[in-house]
């Protein structure tokens, strides 16, 4: 390979001496190393923090799924890139709609412009929604991949650049809920690494193990386990490796076990009128069983403005509200697109969650778990994970302030050579 | 000694097996690490951050001086221990008074749970208008000590447990507004510890570099060359070092070097009526010189409680202004003293700082140099810095989440052995 290199969004990428691997654990909440340094779980990654490099850093906000994987893989911001939820009120249509179509993406991908450059790129996703959004700009076929372990048996090489993807690793199609559905990402990984090598790899797991488990039940340690050994085959195939999270996770349910939720349409509707404001879940997603659709951040629209000073007054005053932003603030606080963002956004704290409407929200999903769940200030802390050590131009900017998710491909490119 | 130990604030304290000396580096902003790794200007910090233990805290909001000792010594928030600025209204009296009376100190503090219970503790801090709430509760004399840079000269036995600090430096007492007000603090500690050998040590610098010099200005790499070198000797003489700082730094100055204030005073005067609100700024202290008593965040109160709503959309449409929290808000994320909270707290952006009205504030004393203050969230972000490697049981603490500075006692006295 010649010295290529590109800029994007105003960072500066080499071109990679070994195979870059970026994991994105979702939900992958600092809390769960924490408890698996304890229980020796995962001596890979435990190597990793204390030989290579460790820092707790900063997520985008809303600490979801769909923002935080497009903030990764663009190295920038949602006010940049566009995506800031896993759905959102469509300014034009006012319609709610998923936002996980690639036309909504408004950055190439650090991942584009590899490929452009003729880098080999593969990006696995647990959850087939990412793939698109992932795969954008990247032409696929010889050697570039991209696909889902949601729809692995039916991979082809037109639609993903690869088929047989349940043969390569020799896993069935996993279900939509299950730890397997992260593990066959892995997989795929370690597969395609020894097989061909690719230059950069993005795996993009799913938090329905932290949705369902805290950090020191059994499972979770279990999954973690399962984790650390594919981790361990990517760095014993030499390639640098680097794990971030797209988002945390923390319990939201009350002493006696039921969701602490406040159903913030009905507040309103009692303060402003019926339906003079409508509450979007920015977490929702097609497959919310696990959920509930029930996050730590939504936004409200309201019929009028000059309702705003009321609303934001009420809101403010519902215990488990941590903060309120008007749009122009949220937007310059959160790096957030304008155009895309409610009248108001609303995070919640650590421990409550925020839903529209009780009937709005089906909670069958949970079985009688607790509910965990992200969205807020409280999950946008993630762990920043290098396999080596930085060097001193890369070690002295990670002493400068918090680090962003969005440079963990920039350290592990720049940053480990 | 005795395996002794206490607990404080709900954090369990182990005796210290050797003298631990924590080291407040005063407007120590992490950007300042960065400038000087990169210019290697200091060696053995940096060697600290590799081989001990390194990450960016949260300190306490405001991101003031006397909040942030307090926290460090107390481990715990001003909501705990009742310092939430440097100056307040008292509630009381509706007076504006500092914040530095020992009678305001609402916790015990580390020193003086290890004095009660037989420790050496020493306090040295650079401004004496920290000394009467960090000797709050030791008994001075036979061993223990407690004094200022600034009151060196002055130093006695009876109100300080020694005198003579000029002849032990081989300083003279140091002008309020020079780096020596720090190194003095430092030389004291080296040749105390060498001395005396103390079991506890806190040394509280001042930020008159940090103010009026950006991190990769000259002055500010040679002081912080002159830190390292102290620092250094404090660990050649077997001392367990602890670095953090009360609160980062950033240039909240114009394109034309003018500061960037929003007259704060003024803009609700124009919305509310003339002193319907007052702006109490609780960055001032008696020594002003090197910002003018122009930071990051201020209080306001209203004369009528039904201002609010009005008040909070006037601050929040004010370019410049990151965030505003009525009194309960504000004390719930915050974690501060609701009884010592204004009607409203105002924090600015990054770049942004704010006054009440231009005739308040003398900002003769910055000589032309571009104001660089503190106060809001963006300075809030301090270093965590261990001379030693983390035991598993603080490594694995480490590594679940953002630390708090207020925790570098507890992790460098049971987080090291």
């Amino acid at each position: 390979m010649t010295a290529k290199q590109f800029e994007l969004n105003g960072t500066h990428y080499q071109w990679p001496t070994k195979p870059i691997v970026v994991v994105c654990v979702d939900g992958g909440d600092p809390s769960y190393l924490e408890a698996c340094l304890k229980a020796k779980a995962t001596p890979t990654i435990a190597r990793f923090m204390r030989d290579g490099f460790y820092a707790v850093a900063d997520g985008s906000i809303p600490s979801f799924t769909c923002p935080n994987n497009m903030s990764i893989v663009t190295g920038s911001e949602p006010a940049v890139h566009g995506i800031s939820g896993n759905f959102f009120l469509d300014p034009d249509t006012q319609e709610p709609v998923v936002m996980t179509g690639p036309e909504l993406l408004r950055s190439k991908t650090i991942l584009s412009e590899y490929a452009r450059l003729g880098a080999k790129v593969v990006t696995i996703t647990a959850k087939d929604k990412l793939r698109l959004q992932l795969q954008k700009g990247i032409e696929l076929g010889d050697g570039n991949m991209s696909f889902s372990a949601q729809h692995a048996a039916s991979c082809t090489e037109a639609e993903n650049g690869i088929d047989n993807v349940t043969a390569l690793t020799g896993m069935a199609e996993p279900d939509m809920y299950s730890a397997e559905l992260s593990l066959f990402v892995l997989e795929a990984g370690v597969k395609l690494l020894e097989r061909d090598r690719p230059d950069i790899m993005y795996l993009s797991l799913t938090d329905f193990i932290q949705h369902k488990y805290a950090p020191d039940e059994e499972p979770a340690l279990a999954f973690y386990r399962d984790v650390d050994k594919c981790i361990a085959r990517l760095a014993e195939l030499g390639a640098i490796v680097g794990i971030t999270a797209d988002h945390g996770m923390n319990d939201k349910a009350t002493d006696d076990g039921q969701p602490n939720v406040i159903w913030l349409q009905d507040h309103l509707d009692e303060a402003l009128g019926r339906d003079q404001a409508q509450v979007i879940c920015p977490i929702t997603d097609p497959f919310v069983a696990h959920h509930g659709a029930l996050g730590g951040l939504v936004r409200v629209y309201l019929k009028s403005d000059g309702q705003l000073d009321q609303a934001m007054a009420t809101i403010r005053n519902i215990e488990g509200i941590e903060s309120t932003w008007d749009r122009a603030s949220a937007a310059r606080i959160f790096q957030l697109p304008a155009d895309r963002e409610g009248d108001i956004l609303v995070i919640s704290d650590t421990n409550t969650c925020i839903g529209a409407r009780a009937s709005d929200h089906d909670l069958s999903g949970l079985e009688g778990h607790r509910l965990r769940t992200h969205g807020g200030l409280s999950e946008s802390k993630v762990p920043f994970i290098l396999s080596h050590r930085l060097n001193d131009a890369y070690w002295s900017k990670a002493a400068g302030g918090m680090l962003r998710s969005h440079q963990l491909f920039e350290f592990a490119i720049n940053g480990t050579t």
